[in-house]
């Protein structure tokens, strides 16, 4: 049975311990700066508090799970690669492209499996989508389409170290693109405003966004983002090829639909990443126990993240230069 | 802590023993005539294989789950009555009436909660849009129309044994019905063919099935049964009341569609009712574990396991006198 | 050039009058008691106004067109068959039975083409089922599912002469239930409540009816009625067979979908029938001008107007003695 | 009753031309090089051919429509505009921005309303989208998308006179955007391929394009154009503001759905402009009869097809520039 230790006992970090335990795997240890919520995760799924060198000197852990706060990424996976674990991280690696490719030479060396969290690859619909790509559905790709709007905007403190909208929020399209374009995005256009809340815009920060890619052989990608769709957790994905489109659309609570006079009106949106993502995540913790016992290769690597990472930081770049930016 | 016995250890019991477990219940023993299955269910939950006679004896166990053929329901009831026990017991209680009635006499008179496993009263939806009637969103009830199809006829054994498609298939429909229509049918008229498969026939069953339902202050429903729907689990819900219609649709196994040359095409609706009914199933445990805590009485009990089997008596009656029959 | 006199110039008879026009026809002559309306009319599309006697004995007219009030239509079919005009009559025949069979007995004599006004047959979406049908897309019909709701119930004045939901709203659904089984039902059941408006109740007549159709070789028909959907003309289509279902969907003014935080909501169904079968009144028409033309044979004739006829009383014998009755 | 000469007898001739007989208007002449055309327009619906000279010295002759091709339209249009008829011309009024800006001089000084064919308009469900927004329903826009894309690229020989994607196929999106973000955009980034035919790019043209506008308040919008889908005319709206979102998608010929063991399959949208935007069409004309009539005001006026010409140079600036260019 899988040992792993957790870094991070948040919110997210609650629900890979819940999808560690529910695949049959063994939480052996939770490490948090927050000790109550580090002993009650522990306490809930049988586990031990520990720090994170003791946790990272057992042998008997297999593996570990990084979902502390972003600013600790880069560390826990030097240590936990030098220490031999296999490693399953939260994106990003670091907010810092030249941090991001020192962890990098030091996972390389260490030669240890990351799956970075890019958990969108993991949605049912979206993996269905891509498979159909695979598949020659619509033969090759040509247009691709991503709209990603959350509920509504995040507290102001978070705003402030979040990085921005680019590498926050919009890093998990540029992720997407990537996925679904099947090559390697070469230019990047990117324009966005401050529409939603002004503080936003008091923190330099955007909230609306629109980001044109465009790969070497012309393949063009348009993703938007928002942080406000008051009508739920906006995630859709669209590609149009030479034999046809593909979409994925969002997901509902139930498929009550009421019709009256006031007309035929359905659930919104799930609400936001936690229920939408529900499956990813457990999709995401299932192969990431497959790749601990070797069964698997991660299909989401370091240096995806650090891809995707490029492209935020060209999009910041196009979006103060006003021309398009090559990659 | 609830300690619960489980009789049973095929399909449905695999499904109950697991939700048990993420539900944070313990699953003490599991009683199945086959020790096989016993051991194997029991090996993977931390439980002990026993006979019902020492599981019910143990005062540590709280609560029964009975999940068994349909034969021993009746005398398992009355034995986890006696012993004091909270039952969950999957449908019919038996096939006779009289058995059912004197099985209810017996649990009457000890007491004891009953949970009978009509499931469907559980689905997200199908709950989403009784809330919708009782809430008032489309006024009285007037017409009711549920469609339930399978995706193909079971194997010949079943049919055998299976009491006929009125008791065995529709009586979940009947139960949604009563569920829907918020009061008693009081007359029912049932007509059916053998168009599936000449087997069916043969066993002296129908697979195709159109019954007309009736209550008191002239409410309609409209129940369809098909042994085949090659298209997947057809499960939908039509309400229509003096202010509008609510429906509740096929769920999918993911959201993407494909336009091309040949038309616009999804998902097939999730297989069976394992698929179908999982979110369900997790529903019921968590209602049946809140009845063990005794904070909460059963939504759905004993009496409206008779009532169904009523109904599906007189559908029977009615297919053969070609009337309608009072109830 | 086709040139044509019709009778009656109401609602449907405007109707017909511009299709009329549209398909590049004449309307020669209008006959109404209404002598304003039969004015109006002729001179929008340069029409003479006529008494029936007149307008029949004019050699130049090649079709009448009979849209006036039922209890005409048996009358003016004879005279207008007598006469050697080709007809398109609005359903039904005749209340009367034995008046259907008379006038069917005299136009067979006069050897003319009679085009019924079922409309529903010429919608196009109705109409692309069918075709599906007998294309083989869904193998041998087993099950077939009728939804047709009026928006709101006639005005008192007109519940009192309608002949009764059966043989004036219904009827149009017996015919679609004919038409999609493809073979002849032999057995109906009916049940039926006045739950809508007690006015109804008190002109002996009901608003909210389930019937049940049986053919010979064991096909079921489920047909649901009401005078009142508010949210719109409800009529839909579902044809269950042994390779898959077919369905046809309400229509609606708009594409338009509104996500907001009260949900997901679209236009309702378009309002009633002069909206809903538009594109149905306009092929009907040019279909019977084929027939004027010789180049094509009535799809539905009288005995199908004959056929509907003996369904809906049928159905109200049924109503009245709760058993199914032979047809 | 207006009279009207028409310009033009080619398929959008023959359109418009049947709109006028239909709306109860009188087509006086049609005028086109091709005499045999103009000849079978003007026998099917009673009106002469002519000369543009004499047509427009008809003083009985009230408003023009302009259908010929486009290096026709800016002359007619001040021929028209001197004889002082009222306008209806089809877009654009010129490839060339200096010859749109001398024909509107005149066009300004004649006084006389000219209506654009920017039909998209009238399409009833852009309407009801742009109706929903004017009243409030999702608050201040942010975000519009607009999805737009042909069947199949048109013959080579068209592609050559075309102008280029930008000015002949994506005017009426840029026409639209204008429309629904209610602000002049100030701001546009365009990048293009050619991925459908390679004949194409040697015409010196692209076929898949990707466009993102931005308006002085920092809304956004973006474009995307494709001159292959396979599945049928693709013309989707998609608008986000405060409040929600408003969407309006395409439309088909039926709503009959098939569900068989390969998924749950519909219809494919409409196949091309003539067929989606008949309504659109039958609406624009009807608006054009009550502008001859002086009932109203042309909604849709030349210095929309200015705006719009200028928008598609820009994005043909952009495009080789890689930068966003300030319009």
């Amino acid at each position: 049975m899988i040992r792993i230790c957790q870094f991070g006992a948040g919110r997210i970090g609650s629900i890979h311990a819940a999808n560690v335990a529910a695949a049959g795997a063994t939480l052996a240890y939770v490490v948090d700066v927050n000790r109550d919520a580090a002993a009650a995760l522990a306490a809930k799924h049988g586990a031990r508090v520990a720090e994170a060198e003791a946790a990272l000197a057992d042998p008997s852990v297999d593996a570990v799970i990084i979902a502390s706060s972003t600013d600790t990424h880069a560390d826990l996976l030097e240590r936990a690669a030098r220490a031999g674990k296999s490693i399953f991280c939260e994106k990003p690696v670091d907010l810092s492209m030249a941090r991001v490719e020192r962890c990098m030479a030091v996972v390389k060396q260490a030669g240890v499996p990351v799956l970075m969290g890019f958990n969108r690859r993991f949605d049912p619909s979206f993996a269905a989508l891509k498979k159909a790509i695979d598949a020659g559905t619509i033969g090759k790709v040509e247009l691709v389409q991503i709209t990603s709007r959350d509920p509504g905007p995040p507290p102001q403190d978070y705003v402030k170290v979040s990085g921005g909208l680019f590498r926050d929020m919009m890093i998990h399209d540029l992720d997407m693109a990537r996925f679904l374009l099947g090559e390697e995005p070469v230019e990047i256009f990117a324009t966005a405003s401050c529409l939603v809340e002004k503080r936003i815009a008091e923190a330099g920060d955007v909230d609306t966004a629109a980001v044109t890619l465009r790969t070497a052989s012309g393949k063009l990608c348009q993703i938007s983002n928002s942080r406000r769709a008051v009508y739920g957790y906006d995630q859709r994905l669209e590609v149009l090829g030479e034999k046809g489109m593909l979409e994925a659309g969002n997901q509902k609570p139930t498929t009550v639909v009421a019709s009256t006079v006031e007309g035929v009106r359905g659930d919104k949106p799930l609400h936001f990443f936690l229920e939408r993502y529900a499956d990813a995540y457990r999709a995401e913790l299932t192969h990431f126990l497959e790749v601990c016992a070797g069964k698997a290769k991660p299909i989401v690597g370091i240096e995806d993240g650090r891809r995707a990472l490029q492209l935020a930081d060209a999009a910041n770049e196009s979006l103060k230069a006003k021309r398009a930016i090559a990659v």
